[in-house]
């Protein structure tokens, strides 16, 4: 697997463009669109919040039904979300228009919205930002930048990865980009992802790939414990690299899943680290628990809880915040087998020893907390199985951004 | 029912006291005693954590082995959780201490801890404490005021409440206390309760109370959602009324439970309205719910996230906010039947009608969120079930507090 530079714009046949809208954001690009030369097979994973976004149904509908999917058109500034039948219409609206201005069929175009709930969206800018996206569309690492940046809301930073591998001697690209910072919650989140890659593989594949990695990956980062009415993850791949289609599990399509893991664990920790006023990435490793499950629900507990993200922006090394936050996790073990360290800037410093506190040197602590990375591990001594998940400090920004968003 | 003035002595036979003891906080009270001149029945409910601090085993041995008990040792500064064995012994030692002091026998002595977690206590220091609370105590208001004032760590207001009703043609007193600011949430809080009443009833209708009590009240309150390791909440009868004995439900029993009730009520909100950083008390209430389960999860789920808690903050009915956290609750509801109101001073308005935005205006919205105790009400439109759960704001200044909480 090699890492390159790059984003959705990557893998072959891919073109991509970010416009000004004026959607709800003055004088700043607010709507994307990802576009493929030839039809894709589409996979997408999408909010398990009840109250789902209208972009969500819609393209809930195509993903399961089309027989392909050929562009996605994206803004930024409007969710789209509790629009009622009102909404949804829109969606059908900028799908006619995408079509009519990309000549593909209606039902071959995703639609994706993110930002304040509970507005309609202004069907007549979004129609005009479909033609000057229509024009300004291009296969450019410039044009995939253009796009991602399109759709940032409150992100500091345009998140990208990109990689390649060989699959029967042909050389496969997967191109992604993604938006997220805040309502960020495992089972998705204000999350927009979108990966393009060249593989031949068949749909069923596409989505088990997709459907099994975001467990690991994207619903194992938390920003605030929200789960937004619009997370969409959508992958498109149109074949164009060649390979002989991959249509059964095997060597290729493990090649495929790796890659893909990479993408998503890549993407999924700039989420994090770039949530809403974070000043830090904040990485929880579990490690000798019982079972898989059970890691999972430490991890999250620690990265989910505001004392440990608050203690993480005072560069604290609270143990008891941490004891604290696994203990509540929902599993049935025992403190005085519990040992914690903390990690940062390479170094590591063992924190809790059964239980309890070591007699660390609280500056080393401070200094290694201080990090843009710091992990937390904790190791259980209950058996072997190991877990990740990733979230980002608390801040005054954090409430700052909040406190009045739609001003 | 009659709302009296006071707390933990209201009620004949208690006496309290609290003085400085230096355990980690300087020139304050930071040791607490509350004691009955006769035994009592005492009933408790603990915290869910799995990582339980020392006074929290302790006092479950007693309260569910002793045949009575006679005072509660309290101290600020320091939970003694996370501190193995030797936080244990302190435990025994301070039950011991207080035992010859106070001529009561050991097992009859309850302690509970609030503060940093993973230090020892200064045992010399506690004892010395406990000599100075038992020369200090007295059954006077100002008494039980400095017990609840010692008790306080990041509360910014002592909480005490007291009621009296007739049973059997006596006059019942409860009076109670209780601190708790940070790490609150439902299934207890840190949180410690203390209640105080001179009934008589049975050890078993008294725990059943305060257990079924709970549910509704304490455990329905989040102010950041952390399940303390220390959370406490109990209840000492003495009997001293002269009713005859409770033993069966019925009128007096009945009698009892509301005004239990409404104690706990009161304190569960003095806690929420008086959380970490928060300048307002944030209700939620969920009507027309299928269930009670259903309505408990909707409305808990609103004040705990931090989106809507910001925005309490903030003053800005954002109502995408609302049907975001009621979408993730785990209810199955039609997002197109729910209303939504909010409260506030008296005044109220209508944000959302089936499920999507009324056109309210914003200045008065503002104007009504801005109350100090604010309520967002959610009808479901689905059945007869109702529920209230109790938060508060996020401030900079939760953040700020708990940041570096230890210094």
């Amino acid at each position: 697997m090699k890492i390159i530079d790059g984003g959705v714009t990557a893998a072959q046949g891919f073109e991509a463009a970010g416009v000004e809208a004026a959607i709800k954001y003055q004088n700043r690009k607010d709507m994307s669109l990802i576009y493929s030369r030839v039809p894709c097979k589409a996979a997408g994973v999408f909010t398990s919040n009840v109250v789902k976004a209208a972009p969500v149904l819609w393209d809930k509908e195509i993903v399961a039904h089309s027989p392909y999917a050929q562009a996605v058109v994206v803004n930024a500034g409007i969710a789209n979300a509790c629009t009622g039948k009102e909404g949804y219409a829109c969606c059908a609206r900028t799908a006619k228009k995408a079509a009519a201005v990309l000549t593909v069929p209606e039902d071959s175009v995703l639609v994706a919205s993110t930002g304040v709930i509970g507005w309609q969206l202004p069907l007549e800018k979004i129609e005009a930002g479909i033609e000057k996206l229509a024009a300004a569309k291009a296969d450019t690492p410039e044009a995939g930048l253009a796009a991602v940046e399109a759709m940032m809301t409150t992100d500091t930073k345009p998140k990208q990865a990109a990689v390649q591998i060989e699959i029967g001697g042909k050389t496969v690209t997967i191109g992604a980009c993604c938006k997220g910072s805040g309502m960020i919650h495992p089972n998705m989140c204000t999350m927009l992802g979108f990966i393009a890659t060249d593989i031949a593989i068949s749909k069923e594949l596409l989505q088990e790939a997709l459907s099994e990695d975001v467990k690991d990956t994207f619903n194992m980062i938390s920003v605030d414990g929200d789960t937004s009415t619009n997370d969409t993850l959508v992958i498109l791949a149109n074949g164009l690299a060649g390979n002989a289609e991959v249509t059964e599990k095997g060597r290729d399509y493990e090649a495929f899943r790796e890659a893909l893991h990479y993408i998503d664990t890549t993407l999924a920790k700039k989420m994090a680290g770039d949530g809403e006023g974070a000043t830090a990435l904040f990485e929880t490793k579990v490690t000798g628990a019982a079972t898989k499950e059970e890691a999972k629900s430490l991890a999250k507990s620690v990265v989910c809880s505001s004392l440990t993200k608050a203690m993480i922006y005072g560069h604290d090394a609270n143990v008891g915040r941490i004891m604290c936050a696994l203990g509540y996790a929902g599993v049935d073990f025992d403190p005085e087998q519990v040992d914690i360290f903390c990690e940062g800037d390479g170094n590591r410093m063992q924190i809790c020893r059964n239980g309890m506190l070591t007699d660390y040197n609280e500056d080393e602590a401070t200094k290694i907390l201080a990090a843009p990375e710091v992990s937390v591990i904790v190791d259980m001594h209950r058996g072997e199985a190991e877990a990740a998940a990733w979230g980002c400090d608390l801040t005054y920004d954090y409430v700052k951004i909040n406190a009045d968003y739609r001003s």
